[in-house]
């Protein structure tokens, strides 16, 4: 208890699903060898991973089986924003059992297109941060 | 005119800048080796680039001198949302020329914190999609 508030707060691994959870849209990051590549996707939470769906064909599906992967999701108000990232492992779908499992989630395609494939994510690491805007958060009249 | 509406839109680069200067949140992607960052900055244009800024000491500020970087900005409602990436050089600004010119910008800072930096993205490349949401857009009674 100082009686200041730090401008960043870094979230438990439960506030950090409950974020992700109510958010839909998240952005996928790959590498290639030096090349960085990131991708919007529309995105469910399920257990303590992440799914979401892509074409064949895509650059996306070429380099999401590529190595590790970044995830990430955010969003902010005027006064304050959070963000959540993951650390972790792509694998597309393949038996039907995976499948199976995974229309459970009710995800809905990100675009209209067909051939649609699953991808899940699986986290090594997850970090997540509530961030205060401004040049100096405001504070109450007594210390709390 | 086919009557159909495509899933994905390419935007060009005029409205690419103008969705832009309309968001205030973006995202930096970095690599050092085969690790991938991506931090969540507060931004605006500045011509045609970028600034931001950051603290010294920080892991952002460690990454972002290191290479060639990608910045994302994006947005959505339930119907469509959009996407525009850009791929470029960050540049710490030091010299005071550099930083008065960025003071015109009239930027905030992200979160309070002191020793700010600015970063200035320098595009390379610029790429801008709208997306349709939904499993087939809806069409009109008449092509279009």
């Amino acid at each position: 208890m100082t009686g200041e508030r730090d401008a960043i707060t870094v979230l438990s691994d439960h506030e950090s699903w409950d974020l992700l959870k109510s958010a839909a849209l998240g952005r996928l990051v790959t590498h290639i060898g030096d090349q960085l590549e990131i991708f919007p996707v529309n995105f469910v939470t399920q257990g303590h991973t992440v799914l979401f769906r892509t074409a064949e064909g895509t650059k996306l599906f070429s380099t999401v089986m590529s190595d590790k992967v970044l995830f990430e999701v955010d969003d902010h108000t005027v006064a304050e924003g959070w963000s959540v990232i993951i650390r972790g492992t792509a694998h597309v779908l393949s038996s039907s059992d995976e499948i199976h499992e995974a229309d459970r989630a009710q995800l809905l395609p990100w675009v209209a297109t067909e051939k649609l494939r699953y991808v899940r994510i699986t986290p090594d690491e997850l970090s997540g941060r509530r961030f205060v805007f401004g040049p100096e958060p405001e504070r109450g009249p007594y210390p709390s």
